[in-house]
């Protein structure tokens, strides 16, 4: 996901990796808890000036999204050591302008993000693993781990402070969302038969979902680019849609008796949140539609969930939110508005679960919310495909861990099933908007390719000799989009009378630091390398770790260009080499897992889709596999 | 932990690979259920053959480290299709038998054992992701999740099963072993207070264990050494330590009364597990000491646990609780018995946590309950430095979610402070038995040190040419211990009157193709290359995948000595090269990413200690640093 701006990483200055080493683990903690508290202190503000119309309006969507898109870009503006246009830099903050730094610091955004959004903290740590992270080092699992513990803690304290009603409805439900653990689980061997059907039936209903948004992720990607009145429009008529829905399907249910227990004392509700609506009701009666229609989303997931009323809800009426949620959820995601996938999702499965759960009632001793929360789950994991974290995220939720048992069976059928069909969720958006994050698997065909074949299929490689004319670095770097150039040099025995320079592999040099050392007007009259403590004088470690500076910003005299630049001392001669014949899979494992990239191929060139572009002949013989 | 014995990964042949990408998800489906059954049914076995005496001695020994060990072991075995020995191989468990499915397997192993311990399926998955695998996929953690899934679901069959008392105690206290969800935690900011003091003390607790267990350690390797008898002796001495201060010591205590409103109900327990041990005391009395020490370490753990009780427990028989366990928890670890760390560890660190408890009663809400289930977190981060796991172990341990934002703090504080003074105990205890795990992270100096240098400083690279004589390769394979050896070849000119072959790499072949290909008679009479079809029909990739085969089980006649042999088609062309100038901590990032070896350097030659070895000044300067 935020893989994109860091296509080359190359080699880290020693003198910056001491002074890490040094300030250490202390550094990181004060960083994280200061960014974190500011997350949560900037979530109000978002919801004012982002969701607030999207929540008001009741539109179907989840909040994780823009959680966890704040966490990340307070991250990425930390990292760079404050806003760059201001030029508002930190001074302190210049140590993490580095891309290693940069890509942990988004990763613990993304883990308190979800954290914040579900309140579960170890959740947030394990999908911060199991989905965005493609690079994972043991410390960056405590460090998110830190970064969500702080949140927690953070909003635990806040609960507390509002619990007197001092913030209006913020900590009412305390530190569990959807709480379900006051019902005791007990469940026999013939409980397995519903548990696998709703397993499997999430899995397909999953992946059938994932198919359908992609279809109308497409359509909604062409209404989009024709300007910004289609793109209101289109956002409106959504928000339309949803409210007249909303309001005038409750009049199709029949309004049914409250239990005579709970007469007058919570049913029905009137003028509070609750589950047993009014609406158009007369008084002693209440419409199990509208309870579950006019209300928030959070609580039409906790009506759903809730536990020991059997009876409160007519199949019909949950037929219908099931197949409102379902156009909804297609529907709504893709257009102008923040919005996450977990809460949309989390309210076609409740939904479906719980009509599973009615026809399954003779049969079962399991209560009817739990299998609207066995329902939830197994529609995520058929979308999103994620295993371990969703268990977790749904423990954290739900506080029933003995329904753990149940839960990680239906989400292994589900994501087995779904991935029967297509890819997850999030591969889908990220194909769709092109971003270059590597799968996790090769492809089986990636294996009968080799990476001289790869590299022969693009346009030739743009190379550096070790001592440059200035005119033609600026060319490279203009006409050129690359991120790193390989320096070549003159062999051990040098060719006497060779033209330009031989082609010994000297190492390699990033775009990022030729423009620091054309701005820092780096230049020598002669043809000659230079000594390594001129270097040392003229460049500190911080000048060269710092990234944004484009070949337009910098300007080089007629007579500069003549003029030669030494460009040893500041090439990485160690970058990671293949050789010619390695398979493509095997140097993608490479790529996924060591973080800076080599040479001449880059992440981009190892995509799967990217490689089918320049070998059209492997995309046939694939689709004749299938 | 399990790294011994896969020095060498190399390639895996391309044909192979086919097949198992068809197979695809479901072999591995059928095969964890297969080898997780395998799991529990033999646990009651290990139980009764190798920890009944432990545990009837009441010995201070955990019990995950056995069920652990089984997991690892029979998926081992399950890798390997079979026991070896007997020639029992299972045609299709063949497919298996490659270096990185049983690496696999081992892991999934190691996380059912630590499913099946503690009921932590969700923990089980974390602690092998944090804990025991050097190289992690995402594939690989749905395959540990699938494994613990069948671990639980199992487990939660047979105590639906066993729930009538048909089989004893099992099953009894259900899927939580200790369950304290029955308080609710409210906490104010004062309560900060004493949880950062658990979790300093922890830390300093904990490092101080790890130092200590250290040096036992070390003593118990060297009367061990001296022959079984010692061992025995050694053994026999513990446990008879151990049972005298577990009956004598009750004695010191002094007798309570009961409760009124437990009288004659609970208190006092006579001929039953429960809080209350009458043991020395008169009717209406119970003594507090015999409560601990008298019962099973679990039941001990669950009274330590145990909410709602502040008066139960004089400080005086927890000081004497804990300083008993201190030493038991140090001298039974490393005795010639089936032991884990984790339950010494948890009791030490509930009668810390519980004495703590007692002493900031007047200031805090917390119950002592709670506080001890705090001081076991700290005690177990401040010797083993996990900390997603162990949330995520106490979490379904005590299935109290509200306690978590606490744990997480108290385990972050606590591993902080360990790690300022000395690594894992994990860490000590593999480099104790000398194990090649690589470390996570690279030390400092690495960063000075070229892989060139390194490489020099090893004894000279053993070489085969392309097509070898056969008494050469058997000469080599006799007197060196190497995995694999560089094939290096004729250039694309080839020096004409060159002694031997010329230099060019060509690729790196495996001890065990080598072997196989001797054992096959794969000889020919000229020095020439074979055609890749002649090798095709030699070998099958099930031959060339099966390993174990020694040199010496293969005989070559004298006559057959002056023969050829072609190594082109055996040879992995591919290898993972670095660039001599490469600094080894870049390099040690490289292998501890990537599964398999390249040319020259281990993952053996890239371990600290054995660096310091080669270069004995890196040392000095260390400590001159520190």
């Amino acid at each position: 996901m935020w893989d994109m701006n860091h296509m080359i990483q190359g080699h880290q200055l020693i003198a910056l990796k001491w002074r890490k080493s040094e300030l250490g683990k202390w550094r990181w903690l004060l960083l994280s808890s200061v960014m974190i508290s500011i997350t949560i202190y900037l979530v109000p503000s978002l919801q004012i000036f982002g969701s607030i119309g999207a929540v008001s309006a009741g539109l179907d969507l989840g909040k994780e999204g823009p959680l966890v898109h704040i966490g990340a870009c307070i991250s990425s503006l930390l990292a760079q050591g404050g806003p760059d246009n201001h030029r508002v830099k930190w001074k302190w903050m210049r140590y993490f302008n580095n891309d290693r730094d940069r890509r942990d610091l988004i990763t613990c955004g993304s883990s308190a993000g979800v954290c914040a959004a579900f309140r579960a903290p170890v959740g947030g740590v394990l999908f911060a693993l199991e989905e965005v992270a493609t690079w994972w080092r043991s410390a960056l699992l405590w460090r998110t781990f830190f970064s969500t513990a702080i949140v927690v803690v953070v909003l635990r304290a806040s609960i507390e402070y509002c619990n007197t009603g001092k913030c209006g409805l913020f900590g009412k439900g305390g530190l569990i969302m959807f709480d379900v653990s006051d019902v005791s689980v007990y469940y026999h061997l013939l409980d397995v038969v519903p548990v696998v059907v709703i397993g499997v039936i999430g899995g397909l209903l999953g992946s059938l979902y994932n198919h359908l948004l992609h279809k109308v992720l497409i359509l909604y990607n062409l209404i989009n680019q024709k300007g910004r009145i289609c793109k209101m429009l289109l956002s409106l008529s959504v928000a339309l849609f949803t409210s007249v829905c909303l309001y005038f399907l409750p009049f199709l249910a029949k309004c049914s008796p409250c239990d005579p227990d709970l007469l007058g004392t919570i049913c029905p509700s009137t003028g509070r949140t609750g589950n047993f609506k009014q609406f158009n009701c007369p008084p002693g009666y209440y419409n199990d539609l509208a309870s579950l229609l006019h209300t928030s989303n959070d609580d039409a997931v906790r009506n759903l969930f809730s536990t020991s009323t059997p009876n409160e809800y007519h199949p019909t009426s949950l037929l219908i939110h099931f197949g409102l949620y379902c156009i909804l959820g297609l529907f709504t995601f893709g257009i102008a508005v923040p919005s996450g996938l977990f809460l949309p999702i989390i309210l076609m499965g409740a939904s479906y679960g719980r009509l599973l759960g009615i026809c399954a009632a003779p049969y079962t001793k399991i209560d009817q919310g739990l299998y609207a929360v066995l329902g939830a789950a197994a529609l995520m994991a058929g979308s999103m495909r994620m295993t371990v974290s969703l268990c977790v995220i749904f423990l954290e939720l739900t506080n029933n861990l003995l329904l753990l048992p149940i839960t990680m069976i239906v989400l292994l059928i589900a994501k087995t099933v779904g991935d029967c069909f297509n890819p997850s969720i999030y591969e889908i958006i990220l194909e769709l908007k092109g971003l270059p994050f590597l799968e996790a698997h090769p492809e089986p065909w990636m294996r009968n390719l080799t990476v001289g074949e790869l590299a022969d299929a693009k346009s030739p490689v743009v190379t550096l000799c070790g001592v440059e004319k200035v005119a033609r670095i600026v060319e490279v770097l203009r006409n050129t989009t690359h991120n790193g150039f390989p320096v070549v040099d003159q062999g051990v025995t040098p060719p006497i009378g060779a033209p330009g320079c031989a082609t010994e592999l000297h190492g390699l040099i990033l775009r990022a630091h030729l423009v620091a050392a054309l701005k820092k007007k780096w230049f020598s009259s002669e043809k000659r390398r230079t000594e390594e403590w001129e270097v040392r004088e003229k460049f500190t470690s911080v000048d060269l770790a710092e990234r944004g500076m484009t070949i337009e910003e910098v300007i080089v005299t007629k007579d500069e260009m003549e003029l030669y630049m030494d460009l040893h001392p500041l090439t990485n001669t160690t970058p990671y080499t293949v050789v010619e014949s390695m398979s493509v899979a095997k140097a993608m494992v490479l790529f996924r897992q060591v973080p800076p990239v080599i040479g001449i191929l880059t992440r981009q060139d190892l995509r799967a889709s990217n490689i089918l572009t320049a070998f059209p002949h492997l995309e046939e013989t694939e689709r004749k596999r299938k």
